[in-house]
């Protein structure tokens, strides 16, 4: 296990909240805590903060899917021409060539930003430079936005403030299906429930023809989950809330909010949830493994996990072991397995 | 120190995130974290937390001086009849006579209350019963409002559901002079450094006649500051974001975020930033405290820790030593004050 730096490719490794290679641009900071050189494909996770005011103009990516989580603050996001107030817990789906801009409206705006297919995320690190603080500059320095040519992945359409907005477009509090652009407002998409552990799946594996899946997990102190691997899928956790203590490769971490952590493929990895109203964001590539959590899970209609869980239909994993890229090394412990009940 | 549990009158405690005395009420839960019988004074700590659309109907106290900080979540919040759109950070002061009620906007909503000088904290005691869980319970049960009488300081004015709201009233950028209502946006306030840390008053003692101030502290991984003590202050700190280690008593505590802990009188403390961006909220009563603060900073236009932090004025403390409620305890660590320099 690495900490606190970004190693060799397909190592596992973790960051500690403000970790990772810092970019300053203007008032923004870009924080990279995955790269293709880490992640052995066209993939980077980016953490985006800036001053209030600092923002992103209308842009768009020809080849990159991109993704947004916001951790804090408050935002303006334009998304296909329609204005969005988003705030923390809120997420939005970008396919390739969707317009997009944002702004920060207050002074703490941190957005998590993971992109997949093309190098769009390159355009932070040609915009600025290398920053050693680990908040924002509060800078006037201007930014150069013709500075991103056909080299990287990012079309900036409109440099100039756009007028001021229409009245915000109400976020989603259901995900619509397929490859198209959404705001899903927080707390919202698809819930369900194994044991006492509450997933909501934010993108499923059809709003990004199969790329990747993005799903919260949240959950009381609980037990560990068993030991296991994947053979070609990489996981990518980022701590929101409360306490997880990780096996990953050869021993424990643990991730407090801010904390990410990359599990590349065959890395034998589990959790534990060690605080109330532990919550962690995952992103998952490729989407295919999507399946798991519905044989994990049943659907849940609450959207905090209840007082008394249902049973854990661990047994329905089982079942279904060999249509998953998954291997199981530990028995599963708590309560054994409850037998099937439908 | 006592750690989980609320103990005997004015002794420190620790309490972790979402522990404390949990009351529900429909799809409420208020955990109080700190009463009279800790605190020995009439003031409480409370967390509010509730699904989407849980309310607290228009109300007014007749002699407690309530503050709201918003820790999570998207919030309507009236106050004087105007209403605010409430994200995290924001701050809010209640004097006593103020028309208020919020309702949670989405399945997020977190509130910090404190009040002081009379006994509104009571009303979750009155309106809700013992609840195991951490999290709130979804339930539709109906909430009894007219259960408060006049033995508890909180007038409910109308339990129906307001009109939609006008458009949303402007959050203060900088909070007006005196004992009146008013609503400061995140990160707002009045700002102020010492060496690297960043201190923003939210409500100073102007705005409750003396009887509390708070603020906000926020910095890098730094130094600890000076064990000391007072002898009529009270601290209440509350994590919000990284980690702290505190001094208190005769050991060593770690505040993460939703951490909280009562330092009363006469106990030696002392805390450190641990992580990168920790901030930490505490509310000090009596507010008389304030001129510390004053002597210890200088005045800051920036609102984010800066990479180079101007000069630690610890000296202006210590000339000023004789007016404030503190014995200091040990000799300042880091270099050494420096010299007067206007």
């Amino acid at each position: 296990m690495i900490k606190n730096e970004l190693p060799a490719l397909q190592a596992p490794y973790k960051l500690d909240a403000g970790e990772g290679l810092r970019y300053g641009f203007g008032s923004h900071l870009a924080t990279f805590i995955a790269r293709p050189q880490e992640l052995g494909q066209a993939a980077s996770g980016t953490i985006l903060t800036g001053a209030r005011g600092a923002r992103f103009p209308n842009h768009r990516h020809g080849a990159t899917h991109e993704a947004l989580f916001v951790v804090e603050g408050a935002i303006s996001l334009t998304l296909d021409n329609k204005d969005h107030l988003l705030t923390p817990g809120d997420y939005v789906n970008i396919p390739p060539g969707t317009t997009h801009g944002y702004e920060f409206l207050d002074h703490r705006g941190k957005l998590l930003s993971w992109t997949f297919g093309g190098n769009a995320a390159d355009a932070y690190a040609v915009l600025g430079k290398p920053y050693a603080g680990a908040v924002y500059p509060e800078s006037n320095e201007p930014i150069n936005w013709s500075s991103l040519d056909s080299s990287v992945d990012t079309e900036v359409l409109a440099a100039d403030r756009p007028a001021p907005h229409d009245p915000w477009t109400p976020k989603l509090t259901t995900a619509p299906n397929g490859k198209i652009p959404f705001v899903l407002a927080a707390g919202e998409g698809e819930r369900m429930i194994a044991g006492d552990q509450v997933y909501t799946i934010l993108g499923n594996q059809g709003h990004s023809d199969g790329v990747f899946i993005s799903l919260l997990t949240e959950g009381p102190i609980g037990t560990p989950i068993p030991r296991h691997l994947h053979q070609k899928v990489t996981e990518l956790f980022y701590c929101l809330n409360g306490e997880l203590e990780m096996f990953v490769s050869d021993g424990f971490v643990t991730l407090s909010p801010g904390d990410f952590l990359h599990v590349p493929p065959r890395t034998p990895h589990a959790f534990q949830l060690k605080k109330h109203d532990t919550r962690f964001l995952g992103f998952i590539t490729p989407g295919d493994f999507e399946p798991f959590f519905r044989y994990l899970c049943v659907p849940f209609d609450g959207y905090r996990y209840p007082l008394v869980p249902p049973p854990f239909r661990f047994d329905r994993v089982i079942q279904h072991l060999s249509e998953l890229d998954l291997t199981i090394l530990e028995r599963p412990g708590g309560p054994p397995p409850q037998a099937p009940q439908s």
